[in-house]
């Protein structure tokens, strides 16, 4: 016996009279869906260790984010049980290389990554990274990155949300359903987008440029 | 302002009340989780073009699903865009030849696969088949699985399930999140089991034999 049904109607009937109470309209959150494959994020040193003394990342395309770009540098990841070719380098430079790759990659490459948020490093897998001109034997930066949602503090504030919280997701559609522990990150000149891998995306059925919505249960 | 914890206060209030009243415990079915690779079932006709005639499925291991085996047989699948190679054959021999991919699979080979239930083939894709003896080109049958949970008739009447019907699943983890429109498969014999494929696992952060229950709003 199920009594979600009246359970649902009188809680409707409550919501309805609160929010007339408050005088308030619910607002829905959509949110564009931006897929990232494999790729890294190199440190000037390593940099230099993969493609040369002065070499520099070109730019071959920019990604959605203002001021980060798809490089036209790419490196070979060598992990104890396989390779992964042509993986590319986004810009620009950070203080620290890190490498975000998806689970199915992780077990290609025979190495342990954890789902972490970027520059959340600590107990990260190592890798060994091919370039041109050198590799490096990073100890540690290997990642499968935690979903998050890029916002600007001037939408955040408006959809009452702060740097780190965690906010559920749903998508439609037959693989439809919803993401929990979606982290929310807040920068200036944040373009409204959810992240998440080729894995999440094709898991969930979603395509670069999908509609998702901020999920709130029973409301 | 968000109207969630008072409404929700209040549902389970109610709820407690109507579950006294009819004197009864909500059950929660706990699913072990089965993720399947890309895989095909052949007819009778195309096993013996690709194996040769007179040729047989002979058994590599068994699957959870009683009477149904991973076959020592493999094939290569060959798409206008690329070949997948190592794809083993499902046993025993169907009516009809069904090819099961990921929507990555798909990216690989170039062929537009449906998310599908299994013979649901009206409109799906087409691939050619390469194996030892022949070849198979396949005017259609190749589908993404449609997540769908194994379930015996007797757990079926203990849960309210029927076969055909779709749940919600709730899966925990940094990855954790429900996955709606679930298909209910009843059949004599059926193992508890609720089949997704790597990708979804992969987005859910889901390995095999882990438990997912199913989910009611609000219950």
């Amino acid at each position: 016996m199920n009594h979600c049904p009246q359970a649902l109607t009188l809680t409707r009937q409550i919501m309805q009279e609160l929010s007339a109470t408050a005088g308030i309209q619910p607002t829905r959150l959509a949110i564009p869906v931006g897929i990232s494959n494999h790729h890294l994020h190199l440190s000037l040193a390593d940099m230099e260790t993969l493609f040369g003394y002065g070499a520099t990342l070109t730019r071959m395309k920019a990604v959605k984010q203002p001021g980060q770009f798809a490089a036209d540098q790419t490196v070979t990841l060598h992990g104890p049980k396989g390779d992964i070719a042509g993986v590319r380098v986004l810009g620009p430079l950070r203080t620290t290389t890190q490498i975000e790759i998806s689970i199915a990659d992780s077990f290609v490459l025979g190495v342990k990554a954890p789902v972490r948020m970027s520059g959340e490093l600590q107990e990260s897998a190592g890798i060994e990274i091919l370039g041109p001109r050198g590799r490096v034997q990073a100890k540690r930066g290997t990642i499968v990155a935690w979903r998050h949602l890029h916002i600007s503090p001037q939408q955040a504030a408006q959809h009452k949300l702060s740097d780190g919280m965690e906010i559920d997701i749903e998508a439609a559609g037959p693989r439809g359903g919803i993401m929990r522990h979606v982290r929310v990150r807040v920068s200036e000149d944040a373009v409204l987008e959810l992240h998440i891998d080729r894995e999440e995306a094709n898991g969930f059925g979603l395509h670069n440029g999908d509609i998702v919505h901020r999920w709130q249960q029973a409301c």
